[in-house]
C-alpha cells in the first residue's frame, strides 16, 4: 500500500480565498484545518481551525480572558463580519505550520513516520508536479487496524 | 447559549485503558484525540492522535526516517502488537499536553477565547463536578455561521 492508492480528496483554499467560507469549509467538513495551496495547486501551508478563532475573537478579550464573561455573547454577526472580505493570508499564523508532504510512491511506514514526527494529522501526497489529496490519520489508522 | 448547551458526548479513555482500544475508538470516530478522564471522570489531559503513532513505530525508523524506505511495508500485525496490552499511561507525552476545561455556564466567547489561546479544538465542559462532555470547533463553527 502506497501514499497514492491511501490519498482521498481533501478540502484546499489558497492565500486568497475568503475566510468566512474557509471557516464553512471547517465547519462542513468537521475538519481540524484546511490545506492552502498555492497558484500551481501544490500544497503550501495548513490554515489550522483554531486560527479562524483567533481572528475572529476579538483581540482584547484574548488578552484577558475574564471579559469573555462579561460580553455575555458573542454575536454570530459580529463573528462573520470579523471573517468576511479577509483573504485566509491574513488569518496566517506569522510563524506558518509546516505542511508534511510525502510522494504518491511513498509506503504507509513513511507517512506515519512524518505524521509522528511533525505531530501533525494530515499530510499532503504529491506526484509528478501534481497534489492527489491527502492522507489523515483516520485512513491511516484504519489501514493499520484490525476490523 | 452556554457551554452545557453545546456540549456533546465525546470518547474518552482512563490512563489504564489499552492503546490498541484507544487506536480503534481514534479511528471509528475520525478524531484528532482522545480526552483522558481520571478516576473521578474528570478530564485530566489530551492523548493525541499522532501519540499514538510515535508509540507504534519503530524508534530506529522514526530517528532515520530514510529507513521506513527501505522497511517496505509496516505490518498491521506489527502494528497491533505494539499497542495491545500497553496502556495509555505510556502513550502520553512527557509533557503532557493542557486540556482546556470550561464551565457549564461559560459563554461562547469564553470558549472560543479558551480555544484560540490553547489552539485547541475541542474543550472540555464541567459542572458541578461532573463532566458533561466537550465542545468542539466544529460544534463551536456551527453555532457562529450562518446556515
Amino acid at each position: 500500500m502506497r501514499a497514492r492508492e491511501l490519498a482521498s480528496e481533501f478540502p484546499t483554499v489558497t492565500l486568497e480565498t475568503d475566510a468566512l467560507a474557509a471557516a464553512q469549509l471547517l465547519a462542513d467538513r468537521d475538519l481540524p484545518g484546511l490545506i492552502v495551496v498555492d497558484s500551481a495547486g501544490l500544497p503550501d501551508t495548513i490554515l489550522p481551525g483554531t486560527q479562524v478563532l483567533r481572528f475572529a475573537v476579538p483581540r482584547y478579550v484574548q488578552d484577558d480572558p475574564k471579559l469573555a464573561a462579561v460580553v455575555d455573547e458573542m454575536s454570530a454577526d459580529a463573528f462573520c463580519q470579523a471573517l468576511a472580505g479577509t483573504p485566509v493570508r491574513e488569518l496566517l499564523p506569522a510563524k506558518a505550520r509546516e505542511l508534511p508532504v510525502v510522494d504518491g510512491g511513498d509506503t504507509v511506514l513513511e507517512i506515519a513516520a512524518l505524521m509522528a514526527r511533525t505531530r501533525t494529522p494530515v499530510v499532503a501526497v504529491v506526484e509528478d508536479g501534481r497534489m492527489l489529496g491527502a492522507v489523515t490519520l483516520d485512513a491511516l489508522l484504519d489501514r493499520m487496524l484490525p476490523r
